[in-house]
């Protein structure tokens, strides 16, 4: 396993984005609500590209950055050859080092990111990364059987974008350490049921992660997974005792705590935003919590495998951060 | 741009697998040669995952080494969700970084090993790529019209897979440098026509690379593009010629380079796997050239995008390598 720390290497700043259902759920602070999905644009994927575009904007001009100020663009989303992100980054003349890592881009992003900070040459990065619902289904879930119910395991993909700003310079929030996952799965091949087929690559990556850093689970003030939903969380924390001995006690998953019951999501939210978008707009925003550890969890499959009856690949990476 | 100088990073081993039509095309020297597209899988997806799983174990067992040798996995390629990478990383319990450039995935691959190679936990890195004409062919092709014939400006995916061996103990190539890549389009919409598409950005990234490194064109005895074909080969050298002053005189694209006149492939190869198949296997085993820059090119458009009449997104990274 590949634990990392850094030094110096602090969250300055972030920008969200979130869509209608995300604007009126639990979140405490939204930097823009989105009236509508498709965001003053003819298509679900240029709203999403819209998105993107906006919360880096947003970001650079509350911060008095100009375009040449930042370094380095790393970013990721859902879509097929992580579109959004290409299509968005066409307004920023800034390197770009694309990931896809599904629902688990995020953490992967502070990561990478943090690592090309170590380069002297590197000073600001910008991450991004976004989600949408209606262009997730259309892609994974179209065509979409008339009047069917989906089943109770099956998570809601978040509408939102969230841009975060990486620096050397001491910000909100330092990076600590981090530690990369491993694929792996568990013979599950239902893709309306991605919590429990995360969940095991969740535990194994909180696991190395405190066998790396040394350190007890009651270190952190808040383990934060995204996004197992409402079941594989429940699953995580069995599956942390009884694989691992670990008894996770100060712990909230994403994709669990974002909406309302009365939204009627199923097991929760999921997509590459949601993990961020509960991380700043609900967690830090209470400012109760020092110490987080976030996990992020993906679900590595395509469509073509799901449907040559493959299982389904997952992963989990995980960043210590650090509220100043 | 973000130009970027590596201390110690070396290219210490490399394996290839490649395709029929690769295997009988103007290489000078093969790993292993595959007699049909399904390389005793049930499908096209399985056999590209099977080659990836293959040429890292390969790999590994050339050089003596073992999975937990290996600190960290960074790979990607061209199916949806980069699945390929995905599903052959479960046979491999390693750290796993995920990226996404289309054909400029290899030196991304390159990039950011070598940037986590920084890192004094990391010791070695296996960066692992492919491109499956068949897979590909389905995944943005499809269906495909019966008995229709191409324009002859679209490119043939490459079938290949290619692993290599990133590390700080010395080997066969230094990776010397880097420039990471901006996106940008020219207002192409044509996905049979990516050559043309791409040559700007590749031409971009030459200049940048060559004004942040005080580098004159004819520092490196060879620029290699990947994959251009012959058409935007054509289009990047007058590109750099009219926008940049540069007079590109020693210099080859992988697609253009890559198989028979008889084969009649259109112009030429693409796929992530083409670029590093044509260095390992055609340039390098020359043994005439010492400086290297390759200049890999990604066409970041999806089919969702393209058919909603969006232009192509493009993008070129490089990277100088030293023949030791």
């Amino acid at each position: 396993m590949a634990s990392l720390r850094f030094n110096d290497v602090y969250l300055k700043d972030w920008f969200t984005i979130a869509g209608p259902l995300e604007s009126n759920s639990r979140l405490k602070k939204l930097d823009i609500a989105m009236d509508d999905y498709y965001y003053g644009e003819k298509t679900f994927e240029l709203a999403e590209v819209k998105m993107q575009k906006n919360v880096i904007q947003k970001l650079l001009d509350r911060n008095k950055l100009v375009q040449s100020d930042i370094n380095l663009l790393v970013g990721g989303d859902l879509l097929d050859q992580i579109a959004a992100t290409n299509y968005a980054s066409l307004n920023y003349p800034i390197s770009l080092l694309g990931l896809y890592s599904a629902c688990a881009t995020f953490p992967e992003i502070l990561i990478v990111g943090s690592m090309f900070l170590k380069d002297a040459n590197i000073k600001r990065v910008v991450g991004v990364t976004s989600s949408h619902n209606l262009s997730a289904e259309r892609q994974f879930r179209y065509p979409i059987e008339y009047g069917t119910p989906k089943p109770h395991t099956s998570t809601f993909t978040t509408t939102a974008a969230i841009s975060t700003l990486l620096s050397k310079e001491v910000g909100k929030i330092k990076i600590e350490s981090a530690t990369i996952g491993k694929v792996s799965e568990m013979g599950i091949k239902d893709a309306n049921n991605l919590g429990a087929a995360m969940a095991p690559a969740a535990a194994r990556t909180l696991y190395e992660h405190l066998r790396d850093l040394k350190r007890d689970v009651d270190y952190y003030d808040l383990i934060l997974t995204g996004d197992l939903g409402c079941i594989g969380a429940n699953i995580f924390k069995h599956f942390c005792e009884l694989n691992y001995n670990l008894k996770v006690r100060k712990y909230v998953d994403a994709g669990c705590e974002l909406y309302l019951k009365s939204q009627d999501v199923y097991a929760g939210g999921s997509g590459p935003a949601c993990l961020p978008l509960v991380l700043f707009n609900k967690i830090i925003a209470t400012g109760k919590y020092k110490k987080i550890l976030i996990i992020g969890t993906g679900a590595l499959h395509s469509k073509t495998f799901v449907n040559q009856k493959n299982p389904i690949p997952t992963i989990a990476h995980a960043v210590s951060l650090e509220v100043i």
